[in-house]
């Protein structure tokens, strides 16, 4: 489809463009009308695309958006999910342009949702439109577009239950993750769960002199470290009680074929500027991130956190805590296990409270499946090189609950690059993927 | 002086409340005018209360504010040190009424700095009043105030090495301490020192997306909490090579002394709203805060803290961390210890920087000196019971080093109570501490 590409690109832009100006943020209250107006576009662009239908469908969050074009009901039908929510842009000072307000600089897009996702299901958008124009459609074609992915889409798994049969397919097409690099094109065939918690530790129900206190009563903030400090250990292992009873541990096979993906750590240390990696013992970096849990803090408050020097012991302090999971692993049963733990071991002098955020399970994909061949053949057409499985590190919970709901297996076609800063400031999206991700996409449609 | 005070009730609400409503918080740049203002009003109240002259000296920080009455070279000279900057109001959210617009409940004045120090210096100022009006005065007075105590008092020092002729004395007089209750009047006859770092540790040069690097880079917030776990053990002891090498043992005779102060631990646990308290093993409490040091987390922050779950792994995490230090401990030796240590002992996979900010030695007065001896008899005749010697937990670094610089001990006759919680929201005064402590501070006058 280069040449159609290239025909259309200025189109292309505006319209992925005016997707990534509106602030889809939904994690917070105040952006609700945008959540409903970024809805509301993609399904004009839908239509526009070529579907028979598209609309904006209310949930008990923000909405989702269904279209649909069903050539005949014989043929085999993709359904493509993605999701029109993005990240929140903190911290704002370190954006190089206005996170809403994108930018094409030295041959990428900058703005929020450059990549993910809104840049990647654009991809699908136009692949769609490419075949329907020039008459090579042979599949039906659904599409689900959610808006609560990045706060563990707590409305979608509800809604497709409700609606199995709108969304019955032979597979579910999603870019949504990375491959490895451009010269080194991979296929996600497995996705890390999510359990995600918030602890508030409790001490004196005001804020104290740290002087007249310090040292006869407990500092929430101590004692929050002193927490955290003691669900890991030395060997970068979690040491909850439990926590890898489920783990599956992969045969030296699987890990030999993990090890096919290329690596290079001294380039890795280089673009994230750190002397060393840290991980779990016994593991490879690749392996740390794909088929190991983690534990990672996401951020931590308390006390005085303004310009100088205050002497207080503070009454409060917070952590939000995620743990990224293995498939196998049950995050509901994990999350309830780490809240149980943290409460039980919490000591007498300080009230600890531990909510959970969201979760969701992790998964994997059998190469062997036709989706998976499809996607194979397409991307090496496009890149020239065989694609690697691989494992991502990241967590769509809700492909796990689509997959049991409606029976049918994802497929990760990433086209993202770890350059992206995805979640980060300045998030962007190369050009050069956006469109071999297009070229890529249509070629499925071709050999699936 | 009872009388004085009846015939002038109004007045004395006016004069402080219009100290008390300037915002004269010395470590936010924003409120350099205020403290210049407040500064200004003060010497105004200086020379309405009596003094010869009263004015406002520039420092290389906040102003100071020096007054005094000459009555005869010959006569002993008393030193009066009060300092009108205030601590932050923040949270905001906990205070019941304005903290800059002082209130009336329940017998007590609340404002910021209601106690801590306006409302303790001005006791002061009407003290000296009623002597003068009613042509009591046998001493010669000076008065210092200075508006950086709260963020260590970086200036005064240097001023007082350049003006010890302006302020020779026989006895620094000092309102800013607290006493044990109502019922047990005290004398503070020592306090803590101070040192005073801020950590920062920097991991990824960017935030990064949770899943796909957590487990294989360190988290900086993980780290952070690390290092502070590290700092102390189970036992509330601090683990920082030779960090207790100065501290005194203090004798069994001195022990029982302290011990006298009636305390008790359900009424304490009550205030604080505590289920236990929490201290350094084989101390009481009044022995936790007073002749033992600590180490206190009085900030931390890092990550994404907003509502709603972020799954990042944060580029940086920061903290403020305080330690009160007993009589002989060095606060620059222990500062430049404790910077050291935490840098020696930093992983390599992140980078830490530990900046100190500020500190101070504490000190101990002789109970035998006449000055303590004057005080003592004062609050027997207000409060009917001999003053308790008390240990402060509290810092007041300038005191030491005016006491080293000046030659001349220090007399802490604080009136302040547990209750009046400064340093955090809803600060307080009891007005029948401001009235007794005039009192006090009048016969003081009486005996030395």
């Amino acid at each position: 489809m280069k040449k159609y590409i290239e025909a259309n690109k200025e189109r292309f832009f505006d319209e992925l463009f005016s997707l990534l100006r509106i602030p889809s943020v939904s994690s917070a209250d105040e952006h609700k009308p945008d959540m409903v107006r970024c809805a509301e576009r993609l399904a004009e662009l839908l239509k526009e695309a070529g579907a028979d239908s598209a609309g904006v469908f209310p949930t008990k969050g923000h909405p989702v958006v269904f279209g649909r074009k069903i050539l005949d009901p014989a043929l085999p039908t993709v359904l493509v999910y993605g999701h029109y929510d993005v990240q929140p842009v903190d911290p704002l000072e370190l954006w190089k342009s206005d996170p809403f307000e994108p930018e094409i600089r030295d041959g990428a897009i900058y703005a929020r949702g450059a990549n993910d996702d809104k840049g990647q299901l654009f991809m699908h958008l136009k692949a769609f439109e490419y075949l329907v124009k020039e008459g090579r459609l042979r599949h039906n074609v659904k599409f689900i577009f959610e808006g609560e992915e990045e706060i563990g889409s707590p409305s979608l798994a509800e809604w497709a239950s409700e609606n199995k049969e709108l969304l019955s397919a032979d597979v579910i097409l999603v870019s949504d993750t990375t491959m490895i690099s451009e010269r080194v094109p991979s296929i996600n065939c497995g996705m890390r769960g999510l359990s995600y918690i918030e602890i508030k530790v409790t001490g004196p129900d005001k804020d104290l002199h740290s002087g007249h206190y310090g040292g006869a009563v407990a500092n929430p903030i101590n004692v929050l470290c002193d927490i955290i400090s003691s669900l890991t250990d030395n060997d970068g292992k979690i040491t909850i009680p439990g926590f890898y009873d489920d783990v599956v541990e992969l045969s030296d096979e699987d890990r030999k074929k993990l090890a096919r993906a290329p690596f290079d750590l001294d380039e890795y240390k280089k673009f994230l500027n750190i002397n060393e990696v840290k991980g779990e013992k016994g593991y490879t970096t690749i392996e740390r991130t794909g088929i190991r849990p983690c534990l990672d803090v996401n951020g931590i408050w308390g006390g005085f956190t303004g310009e100088g020097a205050k002497t207080v012991l503070p009454s409060e302090a917070h952590a939000k805590i995620s743990m990224r999971l293995v498939p196998n692993q049950d995050s509901r049963k994990i999350t309830e296990m780490v809240c149980r733990h943290i409460a039980d071991t919490a000591p007498e002098y300080v009230r600890v409270e531990v909510k959970p955020h969201h979760g969701g399970d992790g998964f994997l994909i059998p190469i062997s499946s036709d989706a998976y061949q499809a996607a194979s053949k397409a991307m090496q057409e496009v890149y020239g090189i065989e694609p690697v499985p691989s494992r991502g590190g990241g967590s769509i919970p809700v492909l796990a609950d689509l997959q049991r709901i409606l029976g049918i297996d994802p497929l990760l076609m990433g086209f993202g690059l770890e350059r992206d800063t995805i979640h980060s400031p300045n998030e962007s999206y190369l050009l050069s993927q956006l469109f071999k991700g297009m070229e890529s996409i249509a070629l499925f449609y071709k050999y699936y």
